[in-house]
């Protein structure tokens, strides 16, 4: 129950023969290959990693891609699929002698029913351009990830993608009802649908979050939910983390679903105030935003129990956004925590892990003891709501070193993440970044799973090979590499 | 990619071998091969299929269940996984030379976590258990199908159970977090966990609702959720089945989920009504159920805004319950429709599937005309909020040829279904009872799929073979078989 070994690379007539199998089935401004023109795909939003493929396919209708998929299927070559690549862990990173199947040309809204409240769009639509496309019937699809102006559907639907919404709204996978996808042997397959179950096995939920590695979409069926009338955000500034934390845990034992539940560290406040004049508490150690939606009573009712409850919590300041323009902007501190980051450090390393929700304290504790261990600042913002953490971990990749550290930081704060009870990533996906975590994550058995699923859509590991899932002899690789370097190896917790 | 085989007859020897071989691994209370004790088991509640196994096995613990998987699986031992056996599509069906392995003796609550709202407990354990044990903490488990007081989770997360109140609080899959299972190779695998995502393949929803095929379930972590303080309940009249339709469709257009929503027809009320004295009108030809619950002030304007909906839809009349005693009473007719069945019928067959739901009226209609071309009575009860149709199909196993015209009229339904853009089954699974029906339901392709995510846990289908998933063969069978008799086989339509 093993998976792909690496293929020795191709010579310069294979390479040719392969592109002329490509030509014959896409028109000419649907394939590209000379260097100039592949460059753009040499790598995703995790820019740290990058190769150039062999060459580029944008298929523009679902007929051209069965026969690219069919093409690569024959000649075994191994194929990444790629959405907006924006993705942060490298899901869409090529493959020197493979080929990159991007959907940007099927970008067409085909239908959207105000009524039964769906749309079905192709994989290329922008996120953000579903949301635009049904505001005019009051309607908006909720989930809502940093990216979603330039994301597509189809890379929300290969990385489950979330956002700051998603604690009460979900996931992709709680938001998409149908998808339709080309297998690697060129089959059409359509999974989920209207109905709340489906006879069979669920395979809408495997493969939302599969990171290309199942199918390449042709077709999102998504669901639409009204537009909250109104929307209004708490700034809610602690005078140590630990409370912050604590304040969580306190809003959502209180029977509370806020429609956002964000937390930032000093740091973070410190790095994006100067830059968005978010009117954010500099001086605090942790600020949360919670934001409420719905009706005006509703919003008004639940604002006075969050704030009561921050208050109880510890909370020594507390502001609520007084018009829309105002929420707008407490967020934009939160949404522009990344590019802020860019502008006090040369690089930055963006982690993405997940905790219990009572864990938070302890593991924003055990981060500051380790930027000490690493000698590296690392700045956090939070999706408390749902224990998604995003540690920014800030070096310089000219300073000699820095960024071995910097990853191996970021490793270190999965295995506390794993140690907690979480899991190695809650967003972000596993991609190419944290394949080796997984190992860390899963036993061999619960990986063997993995693999056998994968082999079941895609018996010869072409699409998007060596991403997501590690083989078994790379886990065991991992294991000893561990043991040897005596890196903190924690043992599994079950955390019922 | 083709499925099972059928295996000639095991000599005495043989079994004689493999009762052995299961002896030495179970103590003697744990292991049934007498007739008159497996005789308990050759049915569940699809009682018109039986086959007495050749044991059935009651592990105490995972040890004692791996130790079973493992001489099965040497021993090429086809399994059938059972929970409390209310199952209604004969999914615990036994197979002749095979075993069943009940999860009955695996029935303890392990852990409940009243702050993180979670409870860990054994396949065994009672679905209504669960929610007595979280009860003095103002807890509960939400999915309640009406056997809940009988039906096992384990069972449950087999099925993908559901309830009345499913349209609010979700299935099975929705209130699960985590599934401890033991694969036919006899390894712990360990699905979900405590994070809204989980790198890796989402193999917890493709586990939950697979019928036995994939695992033995030894632990369910399931979600506990606040017990709603107030919850009233409306029962509306209609003079036609058009306008209870349209009533449901206008109830969640206005935004509304309510607690429970559902629907029965004239030929239910009547039938159920001399039974257990609900109060129904048994005039009308629909009548409505439409609960509320949550906080006193959030139920009253509900129930408000209800009202006037059902009211501009063609309601002629509404009641609502004012204390719990008469909100029990108004759902006890519609929870005891199938034992009503029972009492003015000498057999009954009840069937699920689900339509979306502008289409109740017409599909109601549709069934009003096959009570004349099949010459059989059908009782009509919904979970009209998510579409999900139980007919009651009346008729006299000793008539002759009525077993056959009900088992036609049911399948008559099914592909109406289909063909209206629903599905063969909301809650009841596939098991034996629909099986050809998941050839009218799915292409090749998908049940390719379903079949590679089968044997990738499975490779030899050992567990529970031949229920749910049909093998192409059979399919192709079945499309002859519905080609020669003319029977209506309808286009697959996509309702987006």
């Amino acid at each position: 129950m093993n998976a792909p070994t690496e293929a020795p690379p191709l010579q310069q007539h294979q390479r040719e023969a392969i592109l002329a199998a490509l030509r014959a089935v896409l028109p000419a401004e649907c394939l590209l290959s000379e260097q100039e023109d592949t460059r753009p795909y040499e790598c995703d939003g995790l820019t740290a990693y990058r190769q150039l493929p062999m060459a580029v396919a944008l298929p523009q209708n679902e007929e051209q891609l069965i026969a690219v998929l069919k093409v690569c299927r024959q000649l075994q070559v191994p194929i990444v699929p790629r959405g907006a690549g924006t993705g942060l862990s490298g899901g869409a990173m090529p493959i020197a002698d493979g080929i990159v199947i991007s959907t940007a040309k099927m970008s067409r809204i085909v239908a959207l029913d105000p009524l039964a409240r769906t749309a079905r769009v192709q994989p290329g639509v922008r996120n953000l351009a579903i949301s635009e496309a049904a505001a005019p019937h009051g309607l908006y699809y909720a989930p809502d990830p940093s990216s979603q102006i330039a994301c597509t559907i189809g890379g929300n639907v290969a990385e489950n993608a979330g956002g700051v919404h998603c604690l009460k709204y979900g996931l992709t996978v709680h938001n998409v009802m149908r998808v339709r996808m080309v297998s690697i042997e060129g089959e059409v397959i359509e999974l989920g649908g209207a109905a709340l179950d489906a006879p069979g096995l669920d395979l809408l939920a495997v493969f939302i979050g599969s990171e290309g590695m199942l199918g390449v979409v042709t077709e999102v069926t998504v669901r639409l939910i009204p537009k909250p009338p109104v929307a209004k955000v708490i700034m809610a500034s602690f005078d140590n983390v630990v409370s912050g934390g604590d304040a969580v845990a306190a809003v959502i034992a209180a029977g509370i679903i806020p429609a956002g539940l964000e937390m930032m560290d000093k740091t973070s406040a410190r790095m994006v105030e100067p830059f968005v004049r978010a009117g954010y508490d500099i001086d605090a150690e942790a600020i949360l935003l919670c934001e409420s939606d719905g009706l005006q009573e509703e919003v008004e009712e639940e604002i006075g129990r969050m704030s009561e409850v921050l208050f109880r919590a510890g909370a020594n300041a507390i502001a609520v956004s007084q018009n829309e323009a105002e929420r707008m902007r407490f967020w934009s501190g939160r949404k522009n925590a990344f590019p802020a980051a860019g502008r006090i450090s040369p690089d930055y390393y963006c982690m993405d892990g997940t905790i219990p929700r009572k864990r938070v304290a302890e593991v924003l504790v055990g981060i500051a003891e380790m930027e000490k261990t690493y000698g590296l600042r690392c700045a956090n913002v939070f999706h408390a709501g749902d224990g998604n953490l995003h540690p920014l971990i800030l070096f310089d990749a000219n300073a000699p070193g820095e960024f071995n550290r910097a990853e191996q930081f970021g490793e270190a704060i999965l295995a506390l993440c794993v140690a907690v009870g979480g899991t190695i990533t809650g967003e972000h996906g596993v991609g190419i970044e944290k394949i080796d975590s997984m190992c860390e994550q899963f036993e061999v058995s619960e990986i063997a799973a993995f693999i056998g699923v994968k082999r079941a859509f895609d018996g010869a590991f072409l699409l998007n090979p060596n991403k997501a899932i590690p083989t078994l002899d790379r886990c065991a690789a991992y294991g000893k590499r561990q043991a040897r370097g005596g890196l903190f190896k924690f043992v599994k917790q079950v955390n019922a």
